[in-house]
């Protein structure tokens, strides 16, 4: 059993112990779990990013979102080379405490490419189509 | 480079050949991508599930949403069990080609637990509080 199993049942508005809803969120084999980054306001899906626990301490704490990249193994403070930076409005995990949803508000695009979210390849019945305007190019992006 | 790479500064309505997109999905180590299911009209971010590319190609032919369960290592057709289904309205994949966005139209509630969605735990300054009724108990759902 876990505490998110044993406390499932309870009513709207029952208050849990944050340090132990912390010490048993369900990171993968690498520490890492998938956060979903949801737009406060208009409610679009931005992205898909990996924290590990210092990365969601860190975000929990200073309002700043703050990612783990895979890519560079680093803590990524979202917007740190591109200026695109999210603010936490709210935080919230899942029923089994293995995936966090984020609402924030981005500043500007989202995606490295400069779209305002990364779900820019559609598929439809006879192709995969690109649906999503880019509002900054990446060299301008990147360029600082 | 990657096919998604390659065509990421294409413009709106670009198309591109499915069948090499999906030859080109970023599977992880387990063979397995995750998928963020979005109520289609609301915008609600229901859940995080996971797919393997014979799920991945049953939701796209059958516009019945499909995942993969990792605890019982099956094919996972949402509301098999529960009567509780998700249709696909529409799929997305994301620049890097690792994570799928879906738009459902949920049948009733999409977390075991009973609740709309999943993300019910809210993390808040000092307690995380549960924000999410229980729309149909878990002995109801599963009875059948």
């Amino acid at each position: 059993m876990s505490i998110f199993k044993d406390n499932e049942g309870r009513p709207q508005g029952a208050k849990l112990d944050k340090a132990a809803i912390l010490a048993a969120v369900k990171f993968n084999q690498e520490g890492l779990v998938p956060v979903i980054a949801q737009q406060f306001d208009t409610l679009e899906v931005l992205m898909l990013a990996w924290m590990n626990a210092e990365a969601l301490a860190e975000t929990l704490n200073t309002g700043r979102v703050c990612y783990w990249s895979r890519s560079r193994k680093a803590l990524w403070r979202k917007g740190e080379s591109s200026g695109q930076v999210q603010l936490l409005k709210s935080a919230r995990i899942d029923c089994d405490g293995d995936t966090l949803l984020l609402a924030v508000d981005q500043t500007g695009p989202a995606c490295h490419t400069g779209r305002r979210h990364c779900f820019f390849y559609k598929f439809e019945p006879d192709a995969v189509v690109i649906d999503g305007e880019v509002m900054i190019s990446p060299d301008e992006l990147y360029k600082k």
